[in-house]
C-alpha cells in the first residue's frame, strides 16, 4: 500500500489550508485506499483573519498544527516528525497558510522566505523520487523550495500575471491550465492543479483535485 | 433550479461542525448544481478546543459564524437572515457544534435547549414540506426542535446506546443503519446519515453524505 502525506498550514483559505482542497485531497486518497498521514509545522500562525469581515483578529495567536488538526480530525503530526523515506508522495494544499506560514510569499513574493523544515522535505522528495502533488497557490512552496537548486519545475498557478511572474523569478516554468486541469512534470514527478485559483465552485476545484491525487499515485515510486 | 440551506455550528468536530462532512455537503450540493447558501448563528461559540490535544483553550472566544465562514469560504449569512421560504431543503452536518452551539445536547443530553433561530427554521421547515438533510449527531438538533411538536422523526444516530436513548426520550425514533447507508422519513421528510458516528474514514463517511445529499434533492418540494 502505497503511503501518502498531507501537508497542512492551518484551517482556512484566509489565513491557513484552503479547508475545501485539503478535505476533498483526504477523500481522494481514502477512496484509493491509500494510507495517509497529515503533518503540519508547529509554530503560530502568521495571522488570524475573521472569514466573515476578512479582518485581522490582531489580538489572538493561533497554532498551525492544531488548527490543523481540525481538518485532520485531530490525526496530525508535527512536520519536524516526517520521514520522507516512509511515503510515496507528499501533497500540498492551497490557501494563504502556503504563503504565510510555509513560506513568506504573501508578504515578499519572490523574494520569500521558506520554513526550513518544508524545505528540507521537498528538497529530500525531489532527491527521492517521491511524486509531489501541490494545488492551488501551493506550487509557489515547490517553487520557493527548488529555487536554489538548478532544476525548473512545471508548476500550474492560475492566471495572476503577478503570481506568474514570481513563480518564474523563482525559477520555476509557470504552465497555463483550465481551471479543472492538471501540469504534470514528468521528470521532477510534480503534479498540480489551480482549484481556487480559479475555482467558482468547489465541483470544479474537486475535478482538478480528483485529477492530481490519481496522477500523484501512479507516478509515485513502489518504495 | 432547487435552493439549498446548509446550516454550519462552526468550524472543527470538537467545537464546531464537522469540517469533512460540511464540505462534502457543499460538493454533492454543488455536483448537483443546486444553489446554496450557508448559515450560522452569529453568537460565540461554547468554547474552543485545541484539536491537537483535546484540551479546552480557556482564554480565547470565537464566533460560531466567522469560524463556518472558513468552511463557506466567507459565502455565509447569520442564521437570523435564513427565510425557509426562499429554500428548498436544509442540511445540517454534524460536529460537537450541533451539540454545543445549536443545541446544549453535549451538555445536557436529552433536557438540552435549543438555539431559538435554530428551532423556528426547523419547525417552519416542517410546517412547510421543506426537506431536511442532519448528518453524524445532527439528528439531535432535528429532534429537540421538534421535541414538543406531537411528531415523532425517524432518524439514525450511531449505535451509542446512551445517544439511542437521549434521542428516544426527545420523541424521536432511532433507527439503525450501516455506515454508508441513509434513513429517510418519508412523511416528514427527514433524511439522516451516522457519517462519523460510525466511520472510521472519509470515504465511508462521503458515500452516506452523498446519498443523504441525492435524497434531500429527491424529496424536496418544488417551490
Amino acid at each position: 500500500m502505497k503511503r501518502v502525506a498531507v501537508i497542512l498550514s492551518g484551517c482556512g483559505v484566509m489565513d491557513g489550508s484552503e479547508i475545501h482542497e485539503a478535505t476533498l485531497s483526504l477523500l481522494y486518497l481514502d477512496q484509493a485506499k491509500v494510507a495517509t498521514q497529515c503533518f503540519a509545522p508547529n509554530k503560530d500562525q502568521l495571522d488570524v483573519i475573521d472569514h466573515k469581515t476578512n479582518e485581522l483578529i490582531s489580538r489572538q495567536k493561533r497554532n498551525t498544527l492544531s488548527e490543523s488538526a481540525r481538518i485532520a480530525r485531530g490525526k496530525i503530526l508535527p512536520l519536524s516528525e516526517l520521514k520522507v523515506d516512509q511515503f510515496n508522495a507528499l501533497i500540498f494544499p492551497g490557501g494563504f497558510g502556503a504563503a504565510k506560514n510555509l513560506t513568506t510569499f504573501a508578504l515578499d513574493g519572490p523574494d520569500c522566505t521558506i520554513d526550513a523544515e518544508v524545505a528540507t522535505i521537498i528538497q529530500q522528495a525531489i532527491a527521492k523520487s517521491r511524486a509531489i502533488g501541490a494545488i492551488c497557490i501551493a506550487p509557489v512552496v515547490v517553487a520557493r523550495a527548488l529555487r536554489d537548486s538548478g532544476v525548473s519545475p512545471r508548476l500550474t498557478i492560475g492566471d495572476d500575471p503577478e503570481v506568474i511572474e514570481a513563480l518564474r523569478k523563482m525559477n520555476a516554468e509557470p504552465i497555463s491550465a483550465k481551471v479543472s486541469d492538471i501540469v504534470v512534470d514528468e521528470k521532477l514527478k510534480i503534479v498540480s492543479t489551480p482549484a481556487y485559483m480559479l475555482a467558482t465552485g468547489i465541483a470544479e476545484a474537486a475535478r482538478g483535485i480528483n485529477k492530481l491525487i490519481e496522477k500523484v499515485l501512479e507516478i509515485a515510486p513502489q518504495t
